[in-house]
């Protein structure tokens, strides 16, 4: 790959349902010099997110959906290749708004919606890709739904639904190290339910495809779940619903299983009256809430990762062109905790 | 009526939906003189809650069912004919557990399950029947999921599901004496629409039968509703998610669109997927959470009404024949304000 050509993923065609491979054109373009404050960056490892699902959708929700012909977006870890900007320097590891390219030329002068952003990495991140993990917005964003929504305390028990995905992954360990006494997982296939158990160290974790999962979930805990962390929606959160403790929390994080299309779930929840003779709560939240706590999700993440209290997992798939792979991963269940396009190898 | 009979209903068959009359066979009995601790009450008014639908149902929830061939349970007020307990001297006002029944022989001594319970209308309570609505379980489940729950501040948009009924019109009130700026209700005939809005004093009121209720909340509330307080559930509470505003607040209190029967509610919830990007939260609560603060719901709800800033209606029904009347009414949208059945005057 030559560094004078730009390789960019543009959207085609938006996707009914699951996101296809022909959604996306691999276009070819000159890469240009930085000018004006802009910065030249090579992409090195890019993030996949299920809310990158939801902006195929021709619907406007709190940010515009990609329009057809743009490079898809994405959030990425780069390294400067060059810069007109007196903010970055040539070889510095940055991440921001990278999008499904090879090169991006930013300007963070002008004005785009959602915005484009760019930083370095902070010092306390010692390896780059961390950013995209736990020291970014998958791991604050179980950091955040758990410790300030959920409020685990010692003692408690606990439920994260796809507890082998990105971010309930460390939510259940964020819980653990909150003082949770037990933590339970749901997940897909057998070697991920293992993973839980095993690697991201739960007690136990459910197979979340069982037709018997609510009563899986009651026998795991007869007295209920004291928090919930929900990133799946539809039948899964009807079923921890009907396992919520008296007094209990729940975190709805994400609701990977109805797709992130615009239609209304053909699921409904059924069991939401439980709430109230449980004086139950489910609760949603958006990571930029708690902007004004960033820097402490991070000093106590990177401390737990340290530690080893909290493992991280990235699922690291290779070449621009398997980006839609990537993205279509999140959904069919096949990633293993954060899933990671690599495009390039730091220099 | 002697006061040497005791008529009483007695549960012969479970209702499989609507409440009919002749789930309850009326029998007399004769009225014992009270001994070793009892006390004799005769019932004035009786109480109806959308709760005693679901003890009719042969399923264990928070308290067991009433079982065939019992008195049908019930809260009342009445007047104590005679006692043989220290605590209590004929003539007085006492409200507790007088069920279907012209004449109550209470033992507060035998452990039942719910527990019988038997007590003086508190003195600031200048009207005993108030203490079936105002002073009582209604106006305090409005109290507390209102202020407690749903914590409105000044200048809140507010929404209340069931605006004319017991709780809800009470809830509106005490939003309203919270510095809520604008409040909104939903009811079903027009005549209550009109009540909610001129007796009550909401801004404004719609109708939840209306099958555009979604669209009319929306256009009262374009910025949506910072609390709703729900008492119908399913698709009405749809409709309310849909208008949820960011870190908005939806105290579940009832659900008296799902009939409060054992099958699962046939329309689910589709909307709840908004209180994530919203931030928002859906909380239950039952009205024992907040069993420190009785005396405090009791004191302000009082103030507030000799004040005249909350009003209560009471919809009275006569004659204990029609009890099962007074329940189904709860449920056919027939009653405004606090159904309440009158047994006997004073004496």
């Amino acid at each position: 790959m030559s560094d004078d050509v730009n390789r960019q993923l543009v959207l085609r065609a938006r996707p009914s349902g699951i996101v296809t491979d022909d959604c996306f054109e691999l276009v070819e373009r000159p890469v240009a010099a930085p000018v004006d404050g802009q910065v030249l960056v090579r992409s090195l490892w890019l993030s996949f997110e299920p809310a990158q699902r939801g902006w195929l959708n021709d619907v406007r929700t709190y940010v515009p959906p990609v329009a057809i012909g743009e490079v898809m977006r994405s959030w990425g870890v780069g390294q400067v290749i060059a810069s007109a900007h007196p903010d970055f320097r040539p070889g510095q590891f940055v991440h921001g708004t990278l999008q499904w390219q090879t090169h991006a030329l930013i300007d963070l002068s002008v004005e785009t919606n959602p915005p484009t952003e760019l930083a370095a990495i902070p010092p306390e991140v010692h390896d780059p890709m961390l950013m995209l993990s736990i020291a970014g917005v998958t791991g604050m964003t179980a950091y955040f739904g758990m410790r300030y929504i959920g409020q685990p305390v010692e003692g408690d028990t606990v439920v994260v639904t796809a507890a082998a995905g990105a971010t309930g992954s460390v939510a259940g360990q964020v819980a653990r190290n909150l003082g949770a006494a037990r933590v339970i997982g749901t997940a897909g296939a057998k070697a991920k339910q293992d993973w839980v158990r095993q690697v991201a160290g739960f007690d136990d974790c459910v197979d979340h495809y069982d037709d018997k999962v609510r009563r899986r979930l009651r026998e795991l805990a007869p007295d209920g779940y004291d928090v919930a962390f929900d990133n799946v929606g539809g039948s899964l959160l009807d079923a921890v619903l009907f396992n919520i403790a008296s007094r209990g929390r729940i975190v709805l994080c994400g609701s990977i299983s109805t797709g992130y299309r615009p239609e209304r779930p053909e699921v409904g929840l059924h069991y939401y009256q439980l709430l109230t003779t449980r004086s139950a709560r489910m609760e949603g939240f958006v990571l930029y809430d708690f902007e004004a706590r960033f820097a402490e999700a991070r000093r106590t993440l990177l401390d737990w990762y340290d530690a080893g209290t909290v493992h991280v997992e990235h699922d690291i798939l290779a070449d621009l062109p398997n980006a839609p792979q990537g993205l279509r991963r999140l959904f069919d269940g096949g990633n293993l905790g954060k899933q990671i396009l690599h495009v390039a190898d730091p220099v």
